[in-house]
């Protein structure tokens, strides 16, 4: 079995192949906006979230070719939703994974488009024909939990939220509610889509997956707040220092570094608990906890 | 039988309850976003492609309760690129059914993410159970089929074309390639999706509905232009005159008001040939199609 960094990389070179043929080419009409597709969704990318959805899909026996598909439509709606939150309306921000964002290397009216059009694809993606077959009404059961996870009481929600508050002082309550929904909504839909690839699910595995997704989101979003106070902007790969410097609330206005660590820890030790359940099978997800909170960007 | 305007009147009034129905409340978190979202997909329009919907489903025989989802789902895809194509960075328009556009009662940022958000509702509300059961394969063929007419292929590409053609002579096949994508996609995702609501469909009943929905789509698009030269804002409850103020092709520039009208007027005969084969039960399919070239706004 190939250890993490070299499972890490397979899954993120698959994630690239698989991206590059369920993206329209760009020779096909409308050029311009299909080449703005590309450039957003190809070519980069931690890809945290498609590997969230094998490793759950490993965790309860699930084909990797089915578990793809799913994995490719919540990168869809996470690349959509960075193109979107990139805009001037919305952050402001000039730099994404090391390239000019959308509205600067094309246009803001281009930039909006290419995310309304990826969101479509995300859900096109996840109605198309699962390798094999996939139950119809399990399959619609997953539509509408990448629908709810995308939509006002998930990510876009969040953002709303996040958009909101900026400015005020945020309890550690209300800043978990913001990130529940604002990334963890999405990082939730990766783990349930990836193990319903392989058929419903009992509610006690359902739970586990929960918890663990719920535990690892907050992870994720406390060592994002650290990293950005402690890291550069050329090894981020974007803009660093920017929350604070726009006033929005952060795990660090509430908490010192060493105790944002500690809590992060915690909480991927909470993870770990979650899916025990599931055994040696479970060996990904609890590699992905572990290398949230050892991460340097 | 109600006539047909009174039997418009009914749907618009039953699309009025159940899109608040289906849209979350303004007291549930985060009620601006709640709140704008209600205000952009309730109290007005004309709600042409739920009509669309509910007249394909009584043709095919469609438990008009099953058709409601479908038709909820497209009006939400149609109220959602309204409010994103009023964006300054796309049409930049102030006012649209009468009221002021979404980011100018509330803000820029706001409209973005109400435009998500309704994008992801809609996937949300036709994933969802269907009133005495939906085969699943149906129900997933159906996401599906609103999935690529809402995308890169259907409206969104459609809206980019738009974009990228602005102040440039089109001919008239380009401008009805624009068309066929812009509207035209999403008014054949509602005649298609009534129709589904009652189960799948054969290919001749399906061939017809297609062209149907293809001929009406044009003559709206035709008569749109039309009435936007002719007709003052006030009437129209959007900025009158536009289009050829932003030097946007239009079927005026490429022939006379008469000439375009007598062009609708074939292609609503069109359209009736194409849904004969349902005999008396397509009526109010056909209403709808003359209703097009009768309509003032």
């Amino acid at each position: 079995m190939p250890d993490f960094a070299a499972w890490s990389r397979a899954m993120q070179a698959r994630m690239e192949t698989a991206l590059d043929r369920m993206l329209p080419a760009e020779t096909l009409a409308p050029e311009r906006l299909h080449a703005a597709m590309r450039y957003v969704a190809l070519g980069g990318g931690k890809r945290v979230r498609p590997m969230l959805a094998f490793a759950a899909g490993e965790a309860v026996g699930a084909e990797p070719a089915r578990v793809e598909i799913a994995a490719c439509a919540v990168e869809l709606i996470h690349v959509y939703s960075l193109t979107h939150d990139d805009l001037p309306c919305m952050d402001d921000d000039d730099l994404r994974r090391g390239k000019p964002t959308c509205h600067v290397q094309f246009d803001e009216a281009t930039a909006l488009l290419v995310g309304d059009a990826l969101q479509s694809l995300a859900f096109e993606v996840l109605s198309s024909p699962a390798p094999g077959g996939l139950d119809g009404t399990v399959q619609t059961q997953m539509l509408g939990l990448l629908a709810r996870a995308s939509g006002s009481r998930g990510m876009a929600g969040g953002q709303a939220v996040d958009l909101f508050s900026t400015g005020k002082n945020l309890d550690l309550a209300e800043l978990e509610f913001m990130h529940i929904h604002k990334t963890g909504a999405l990082i939730q839909a990766a783990v349930l889509l990836g193990a319903l690839s392989n058929g419903d699910l009992e509610a006690t595995a359902r739970a586990g997956l929960e918890r663990y997704a719920r535990c690892v989101g907050l992870a994720f979003q406390v060592m994002d707040d650290v990293l950005d106070a402690e890291t550069d902007t050329a090894t981020l790969g974007k803009t660093a220092g920017k929350d604070a410097a726009q006033g929005k609330a952060t795990y660090l206005t509430l908490m010192s570094t060493r105790e944002a660590r500690a809590y992060a820890a915690d909480l991927v030790t909470d993870a770990e608990r979650a899916i025990s359940l599931f055994g040696t099978s479970a060996r990904r997800l609890s590699e992905i906890a572990r290398f949230i909170i050892e991460r340097r960007y």
